[in-house]
């Protein structure tokens, strides 16, 4: 059956949450002195790439769902525009992020993941890529919050547990 | 259309391909003498992590193909079976691993993604997640090297060229 899914849209929705769980995990084992001030190289706080974080994955679920693309400050309902300053606000918004995700995503049609879209009128692709950028950059920024902890004496959350 | 997939096996495949090729720089990006030596916080170095992923990129995607999941030792026709110690062997390991991993893939019936199985004797899960699992892995380590490299006041590639 040459039609045969790779894996559904309810299974990416798993895994997308499985890694957004994961990060939340990340963000929790940072001291609440080290998340907006530690870095490595002249690299972001890992603070901050968790605000690149935020910027992206509400606008990318919502412009997925309905193929508008909106900057983060222009979504509604958001208890926080500014950028986060304190590890609890950071976490505050994180699990409204991960509610309104659900939210888009489950209004999404499943056609929606084979058209191609331009994502912030800046990056063209279809949309299953544009998705899977948002995974894999969160990908990346975690597994550099984990040198930031273990150059910390902190012992990172298991990578395999979501 | 309920059954719309998300994506085809050929841009999986691309997508994977595009991730080994990240990495790939990655790699060359290192200087010959820190690869196997330089580490933070008392974590593998970048060349240990990148033995690692080689031995699971080939035998994942023989598991997926076949149903068989054997040792990265007992792959047929490597030119390496001891672990990588330079660069250059690394990089040859990674080509080498490339060109497998695509001959195994294509042979893949695309109805073996939602199946479940268990690889290496170890991990259950339906084989789109085993797969997915090996693609994350790589991006979380190559996150890692970004900051080795950074450290190394050295400029990573772009996260976004695939």
């Amino acid at each position: 059956m040459k039609n045969s899914p790779i894996l559904t849209p309810e299974e990416l929705l798993i895994q997308w949450q499985g890694h957004r769980s994961l990060t939340r995990r990340t963000i929790k084992r940072f001291p609440d002195d080290k998340l907006f001030t530690f870095s490595i190289g002249g690299m972001r706080t890992f603070g901050e790439m968790c605000q690149e974080l935020l910027s992206m994955t509400v606008p990318s679920a919502k412009g997925i769902a309905t193929g508008t693309w909106t900057q983060f400050g222009e979504i509604e309902g958001a208890p926080i525009t500014e950028p986060v300053q304190t590890k609890k606000e950071l976490l505050e918004m994180w699990d409204w992020s991960t509610a309104k995700l659900e939210e888009f995503y489950t209004q999404t049609d499943p056609e929606r993941f084979q058209q191609t879209d331009t994502a912030f009128g800046q990056w063209k692709g279809k949309v299953w890529w544009l998705l899977f950028y948002a995974i894999d950059n969160e990908i990346h920024h975690r597994g550099q919050a984990y040198v930031y902890l273990r150059a910390l004496d902190i012992e990172p959350p298991a990578f395999w547990e979501r």
